[in-house]
């Protein structure tokens, strides 16, 4: 059998994760990582990776099945989505929920001749197919999304932009007991005060003023000013053996009725690692992107224009037989 | 907009869930229920529905686009799966797992012109859509299914056979213990005992010997032998009132690594009525049968093949804006 040939662009935390996943396929061989450092600058764990700038991709349309894109969603992502649509099956983790609609557009534009699946991650992805599975099947219902506990990239940055801040991480915690109430099928209104607590831990510079630093982080609008948030200042050494992995996880819940009935989905995920767990799943689509090319089932996708059975390796027999 | 026009065959328990639901969909139609009784005896919540003896169906083929099979697998599925394959499209809720090749490639036989959906509950179903993505995800890992805690029917039936039984009811229940093995990510082997226990109610006929009913349920070779079994006797009057509904659920879990990582991924649900919550989801994929029918796209087909975005009412642009 033809291997599906892989290339990964951006060799992040991501995309360490895609290339181990992509490793670990049978079914998959990766042809190369492609970044924007110097090439021989990376240090990959395995050596025999071939490394190339991001520019050489376009000379090696012919080399490749499918690119997993592993850049951020801010910047790099609008820029590499459609420039790398125009030439090559993608699959990404886009994740900015303000702009989806307009990445969508972008990626549509360019992706005349191959497929492109969007916004495959586990939110948006996974907890997306759980969420059009369980209003469908409960319409007269509430959906709930948590998140956590888990490292949220964007509020630790904020934190390590304020003054005399050395370190930070933040962890987003779902709150119990709007996941008790949740789950009793009770479709209860919850703030964002209600459904989860920031708990960050900062190593602050020395000499700095703490007092001022706690009331930044809590007084930060959009980012902690409409949550219960914890600040704990800690010694450098606690904060690289304590806190330097990216656990992550949550739930996405819906309760709803069928007359009288009370019925509750919930789709839970814990993660040792998020980067490991997306670039996994980045993998997964990237077979289902190969797959619907070769029926030339071409443009922008997501998680819902997929059927599941792309996603496996086994052939249909086998998934009725093993799976079903 | 035209709408979906359904029709319902068999008014049991499952039959009385799909209508519910189909009731409910603004974008569907019920044209009729279709029973193997005397349609004149048949008692519906709703006095307008239409309801005809099974052998109507065939002269009505330009009148329904999806009829909706709501019979057991042991005998009515692999009769009417086929018969009704052969000029509809349809969905079904098949379950019987020993069968279910020979029961794909009866009805792939006879769905030449149409699309039949089969085995779309929720196990097989929901969970086998789980199964599947968990471990595409998560190869390196192991699957678990649990189910409960609900109602049995099959186990409920068997006790009932025992000589001097007058009502019975078997709730199977997953064992906490092994739930939160499993959840711990430590991937435990896990006997078919340490799994489940069984909890019987029966009420027994009077003068009935209530240790030999308890003895011949404890040793009933497959339903029970091999689980821990409880048998309470309880008086007729507890037993109306407390054990008449039909809740059930479960959870599919797998845990899995990516290296030193681990990560665990659980679907459950938490059902009042098994056979309301069946019917909706028969509904949603009677949907996703209409539309894959109208793309051409016949043949026998499972959940594996159903694209998410068929599910649901919404259209593509509100789907990534509300659901991605």
């Amino acid at each position: 059998m033809k291997k599906i040939r892989i290339g990964v662009v951006g060799y992040g935390n991501v995309g360490k994760g895609a290339v181990k996943a992509v490793t670990a396929a049978p079914d998959m061989e990766l042809r190369g990582i492609f970044t924007r450092r110097d090439p021989a600058s990376l240090e990959t764990d395995d050596c025999d990776v071939a490394v190339f700038p991001v520019s050489a991709a376009e000379k090696m349309t012919s080399d490749i099945d499918v690119i997993i894109l592993c850049g951020g969603s801010a910047t790099d992502l609008p820029e590499q989505g459609p420039y790398f649509a125009s030439m090559f099956n993608t699959v990404d983790s886009y994740d900015n929920h303000t702009d989806i609609l307009k990445y969508m557009e972008a990626i549509g534009a360019t992706a005349i001749n191959t497929t492109a699946i969007m916004a495959a991650g586990w939110d948006p992805g996974l907890f997306s197919m759980m969420r059009i599975l369980s209003e469908s099947i409960l319409p007269d219902g509430a959906s709930y999304t948590f998140w956590g506990k888990g490292v949220s990239q964007g509020h630790s940055d904020a934190i390590r932009h304020i003054e005399g801040v050395r370190h930070a991480v933040q962890y987003t915690i779902p709150a119990g007991s709007a996941i008790d109430a949740v789950r009793s099928g009770a479709r209860p209104e919850l703030s964002v005060r209600d459904k989860h607590l920031r708990e960050c831990f900062v190593v602050a510079k020395s000499g700095a003023d703490r007092a001022s630093i706690e009331k930044s982080i809590k007084s930060m609008p959009h980012y902690f000013a409409d949550y219960d948030t914890t600040v704990s200042f800690i010694e450098n050494d606690e904060f690289m053996a304590k806190h330097s992995s990216m656990p992550h996880g949550g739930m996405a819940l819906r309760s709803g009725n069928t007359g009288e009935n009370t019925h509750v989905m919930e789709l839970s995920l814990k993660l040792d690692s998020n980067p490991d767990f997306t670039g996994s799943i980045l993998t997964v689509y990237a077979r289902a992107a190969f797959r619907m090319a070769g029926e030339g089932l071409f443009g922008v996708k997501t998680v819902f224009d997929v059927p599941p059975a792309y996603l496996s390796q086994k052939d249909r027999r086998q998934l009725i037989k093993e799976l079903l």
